[in-house]
C-alpha cells in the first residue's frame, strides 16, 4: 500500500440526513483548526471521474447493473489516483462526501436487496482496485421516513413513494451491516437534532480518533 | 449461467496477423453453412460500449490503468448483455474480434509485464463478471517482427520501433501462455500462408470442434 500521512475521512448516509451541512462544519473546524483538508464527493471529484458521473446520471444512460457497477469504480479509480492519494501524500485531510459503503448500501442492498453475489461483486472490486479506505467513516443516522420528511421526498403519498421508502429502508438496512461489519473504521451519528448538535457531535467523535486539540 | 444455444467464437493475435480476413473468411463460410450468425468486436459492440471505445481510444484521455481496465470490463458487461448473450440465446454464432484474452495480453503482458497483481485484478474482472466465456478462442499465430512488417510497423528502425517490439513481443508470450494454460478453448492457427490456407485452418478447426458436415 502507499504511504500515506492525512486522514481520510468518508460520510456516509440515507437521503436527507445533512451530510453536506456536516461536511461544511468539519471543514470549517479543520481549517480554524489550521489542517489543511481537501474536500471531495462520489461519484466524481476529479475531472475525468466527473465525466463519467454525468453518463451514470444522464437519464438517457440505459446500462445495465454490472456495467454501472464498473463505471462508478472505474470513477473511484480516478479519482482516487488524481485527487485523494496526492492530497493525502502531501499530508492534507481528505473530507469525502460518500465512498465505497454507499456502493454496498445503494447498489448492493438498496437495489439488489443484499444479493451475496452482487456484494461479491463489490467486495472484490474494492479488495483489488480500492486503496486506501478511510480510516474513519461517519455514518449520519436518520430513521428512513424522518431523513425522506427532510429531503421533500414524501411529498405525495403516492405508489411511488411506497417503493422509495422500501428502497431507502433497505439502504439503511445496508449501512446497518456495514456499520457492524466494520465497528473499527465507522462512527455512527446520531443525526437528530439542530446542525451544531450533530456538528459537535462529529467534531467529538474526529478529535478523539486522531488525538486532537 | 444463462443457457444459450449459440456457439460463441472470439479471435486472437497480435498486430498484423491477418484477423480481419480472417473472420471475414469465417464468416463466408457460415453464412454458405446457412448459419446464422452476429459479427462483433472489441473494445466496442453495443452503442453503449463503442461510445466508451471512443474514450479509451482518445489520445486526449489521460488515466492510469486501473480505471482503464475498468472502463474496458464496463463495455464487456454492456457488449454482453446487448449483443453477445441475446444472440446466442436466439441460437446465431457470435464471432468477436477479440475479447477477455486481449485483455490479459496487451494490458497484463504488454504493459504490465506479467505483473501478478495486474493479472490478478484482470481474472478477478473475468470470474465476477464475464459469462459465458467463448468457447472457442481461435489464435492467429506469427511470429512478432513478422507481424509487425505486415502491419507497416517496421517503417523506421527507431527507438519507438524497439519498444514496439518489446511490447509486441511481451503480449505474444501472453497469448502463448494462454494458450498453455486454457488447451480445451484456445486453438493455435499458424497464420503462415495465403488466406485461403489460414482460411482453410480455420474452417477445419470448427468443423471439427462443432461436428459440422
Amino acid at each position: 500500500m502507499t504511504t500515506t500521512v492525512g486522514r481520510f475521512i468518508s460520510f456516509e448516509g440515507t437521503e436527507g440526513v445533512g451530510k453536506t451541512t456536516a461536511i461544511e462544519g468539519l471543514c470549517q473546524r479543520l481549517q480554524a483548526a489550521g489542517i489543511d483538508y481537501v474536500r471531495t464527493r462520489e461519484p466524481g471529484g476529479s475531472p475525468f471521474a466527473e465525466r463519467l458521473r454525468a453518463i451514470l446520471l444522464d437519464p438517457a444512460t440505459d446500462i445495465n447493473d454490472d456495467t454501472e457497477l464498473l463505471l462508478l469504480f472505474a470513477a473511484r479509480a480516478d479519482h482516487l489516483q488524481q485527487v485523494i492519494l496526492p492530497a493525502l501524500q502531501r499530508g492534507a485531510w481528505v473530507i469525502c462526501d460518500r465512498f465505497t459503503d454507499s456502493t454496498i448500501a445503494y447498489q448492493g442492498y438498496g437495489r439488489a436487496d443484499g444479493d451475496q453475489r452482487v456484494l461479491a461483486k463489490i467486495d472484490s472490486l474494492i479488495a483489488q482496485f480500492i486503496s486506501p479506505l478511510p480510516e474513519l467513516t461517519l455514518w449520519l443516522d436518520l430513521p428512513v421516513l424522518e431523513g425522506m420528511a427532510r429531503a421533500g421526498k414524501r411529498s405525495k403519498a403516492d405508489r411511488f413513494e411506497q417503493q422509495a421508502t422500501a428502497f431507502f429502508t433497505r439502504v439503511h438496512h445496508g449501512f446497518s451491516m456495514l456499520a457492524m461489519q466494520h465497528p473499527e473504521r465507522i462512527e455512527r451519528i446520531d443525526a437528530n437534532g439542530s446542525s451544531d448538535e450533530v456538528g459537535g457531535r462529529i467534531w467529538q467523535t474526529v478529535q478523539a480518533r486522531f488525538n486532537l486539540g
